[in-house]
């Protein structure tokens, strides 16, 4: 493989996102700042991804407390930590060979963990039943989704395995699905109707894919990345007649469900509407359900814990994935951990509750307080138009550009909103993903921002973005 | 996929491993033994993982304060940790996006981290230069191995694409390599030559592979996992004419390089020995090495943090390594602390150096103690016969089985060596994994067993090896 020419084409394949050149360039202009060259703005803020830390989202004390308290065990032993985080921290070393996070776990995670997840979800569900050896513990939700479509995908097949992929849709999940040799058979979400999942559209999207490919599942993002649009009951139920009829795998990456805004919203997990539709589709369908400690309120994605349960699936392929698991040994045992956290919170009467119910009250205010402004200010922009943020971590407002800022884009061999997002950080220093990298319709333009920030970094970027969009409309109309 | 024949050839492909069904049955044993079933011990020894932890190896103070204080950095303000953790956890969450281990982190890794990586390498290496841009940070080197044969292995292929693997090697190689549709082509080890590398049968296993698939990669494991063998210079010398001449790319896993106990070993990386032969080879021979701060006397396996280098590739062939790490996000941040750790410990002079010189010597004086009684106590056995342990973390004794035993397993429908793990871990309670899983000639048995454990461990493990074996014998000669 001395040359590019001999590497899979699978991997050559992977398109080159945008993105990674902007934040190539927001490094370059960081180090500028720090060298003191003068720009309109002291720092760089940087709401790309979907990254609450990053962002300026505090971690969780009791979180970080337990987590601290199972590293280093001798912390056990001492008041610097409340009584329950310390019992929390036993319990969960207990779990660990040894006694110790150093330890390899099973490769679908710690048992007592894995047990206390299909808890969680059977409690989330109104008691729809959850089985522990369904469930699989990863390195966040993203790996497990390769891994699953990594069963699903065969390379070899002719004609080619394809995936029903939403468009837009964030750029790693598409990058996955290419780099395991299957085609994307994209379905267009309605941004008219607040960036709805319109069976029809599917319907539509299958009839494309006849001759070219043999398309196997249908992946669906509720709460949306980018789009924010929470599904509806009615919604999901569709979809799952839809993929019952053209046995379809269903692939339900739910990674946002904790993250509703919206007054009318509200999340439903694709296994509970499943369960509640009754036999025989209760009993055929199958379904991966994708959760993850980065998303939500704790934000913990650099400790990268994720799961997947698995629904109706034959035991001997479950057989299978339980092996693919097993080449990697485990997920992150401080992941696993964060993740057991994420689905059982300290209670009220624990000493833990009040600081933690104090911060996670903070960060669902800011994040209610984020999504109503950002409605409000860039809608109130010209030439801007943005959905009502739902769910999830983004905004993903479409942008009408003037012929002149198309033209100029072209000139430089950039796509419009690529240039605009190019724009924005040079001369404003805000840090967002052209629409090009998550998919849209022809000739229309986007760019994706997370809304999961402390109050004043989304102030503040809406405030650079206001000044930035009104100057760039000047120059360019 | 309801069926299993609809998976992904690759995935079925993979062979089931007998250690799973002995870890299964492992834990039931535990569960037995907390219901008080009574057995001819107190509880089981597990030394059929390379999991120091697991088998009693302490984790060090040093490494687990320093990761605690990051995680939870109100521990920075008090006296409860040393002065030196403080500061090194202060410059390390300067690395982090928001000074949050919660925050995904560039796909290679923390860019100041992965500069440390580079010059580890090169202190190690005499002076080789190392560059950050070669180097990716993964959730541990397995993981790291798959994204670079993901790249090599061409599953579209005809004929397939085929990677030399030593025989004996350890399973999730193997499994890695099957999974992405790539041919194993077995070259075996020389097990009377202390598990010595030999040329001229990496000749005979690439005459094998013709007409049957494409060799592309030589996957090399030094120090040797299960052998313990430690590769000379003039061994590596060689692979690296014949890689050079073949056209192979060189995949080094060199994990185990801290751990070398024999009197007359070096560890040497393929990198050195490659800069040293001087062009054209060192500016031709495309090399992938490994390392991991699971492995090694810090042993942080749960933690999943390793890196690969990258030398004499193509720029072009890195962006898309780089771009297929990018679709993972990016590593556990503690698990790229860990590293961290492990190149940069404590200097003579800090405040933590007593106690982490005190640790870690206590460890190395303990496998240097393990390695010499197994030497002595499983050769003095009767019908074993055990290589020097020169390096890594493995005994892989050979087993001559009476005529009795085999026929008996036969009549089990199990492998020899397998008949003979399941009774170890019945009778006397020692999880080991049998050769089969890890490759052996025909007609030959063996077993693996960790040899990172604390003294006490491995004494018991031994005395209970001792007394099984001679009953063993005496039941079936």
């Amino acid at each position: 493989m001395s040359v590019l020419q001999e590497i899979s084409p699978n991997v050559r394949n992977m398109i080159q996102l945008e993105s990674t050149v902007l934040a190539i360039r927001a490094r370059q202009i960081k180090e500028e700042l720090r060298q003191k060259v003068r720009k309109p703005y002291k720092e760089v803020i940087d709401v790309s991804w979907g990254d609450p830390h990053r962002a300026g989202v505090k971690p969780l004390s009791f979180v970080r407390q337990v987590l601290s308290a199972c590293l280093y065990p001798q912390l056990l032993n001492s008041d610097t930590l409340p009584v329950d985080v310390r019992q929390r921290a036993q319990t969960l070393l207990a779990g660990c060979d040894a006694g110790s996070v150093g330890s390899y776990t099973a490769a679908a995670g710690i048992s007592e963990i894995v047990c206390r997840v299909s808890e969680f979800i059977t409690r989330r569900d109104g008691g729809v039943p959850s089985y522990p050896e369904h469930i699989f513990i990863s390195p966040g939700s993203q790996w497990a989704l390769t891994s699953i479509l990594n069963v699903l995908v065969n390379s070899e097949a002719s004609p080619r395995t394809g995936v029903l992929t939403p468009v837009p849709c964030y750029s790693t999940a598409t990058l996955s699905i290419m780099g395991l040799g299957a085609d994307i058979v994209p379905y267009y979400l309605s941004e008219e109707q607040g960036w709805e999942l319109q069976v029809e559209e599917l319907h539509r999207a299958l009839d494309s894919a006849k001759g070219a490919c043999n398309p196997v599942a249908l992946y669906v993002i509720n709460p949306g990345n980018p789009t924010g649009h929470v599904q509806s009951r009615k919604s999901m139920q569709e979809v799952i007649r839809l993929v019952a009829e053209k046995r379809l795998f269903l692939l339900a990456d739910e990674v946002y469900q904790d993250c509703v805004y919206g007054e009318n919203s509200e999340f439903v997990s694709y296994k509970r509407v499943l369960a509640e539709m009754g036999p025989p589709l209760s009993d055929t369908v199958e379904l991966a359900s994708f959760h993850s400690a980065s998303k939500g309120i704790m934000g913990e994605c650099g400790l990268r814990g994720g799961y997947v349960e698995l629904v109706n699936l034959d035991p001997a392929v479950m057989k299978y994935i339980y092996k693919l698991f097993s080449t990697y040994s485990c997920a992150p045992v401080l992941g696993q951990i964060a993740l057991d956290l994420m689905m059982n919170p300290p209670q009220p009467g624990d000493p833990s509750y009040p600081l933690y119910s104090e911060e996670t009250q903070h960060i669902r205010s800011t994040l209610a307080h984020n999504v109503k402004r950002v409605f409000e200010v860039v809608n109130s922009l010209p030439c801007f138009c943005c959905q009502p943020v739902e769910g999830g971590a983004f905004a993903f407002p479409r942008l009408h550009l003037p012929h002149k800022a198309i033209e100029k884009a072209k000139e430089m061999g950039m796509q419009p909103d690529m240039f605009y997002c190019v724009r924005l950080l040079e001369d404003a220093g805000v840090l967002v993903s052209p629409g090009q990298d998550l998919g849209q319709k022809e000739d229309t333009y986007h760019i994706r921002f997370c809304i999961m920030t402390s109050e004043d970094t989304m102030e503040e970027a809406l405030r650079r973005l206001s000044s930035f969009q009104t100057q760039f409309m000047k120059v360019f109309s």
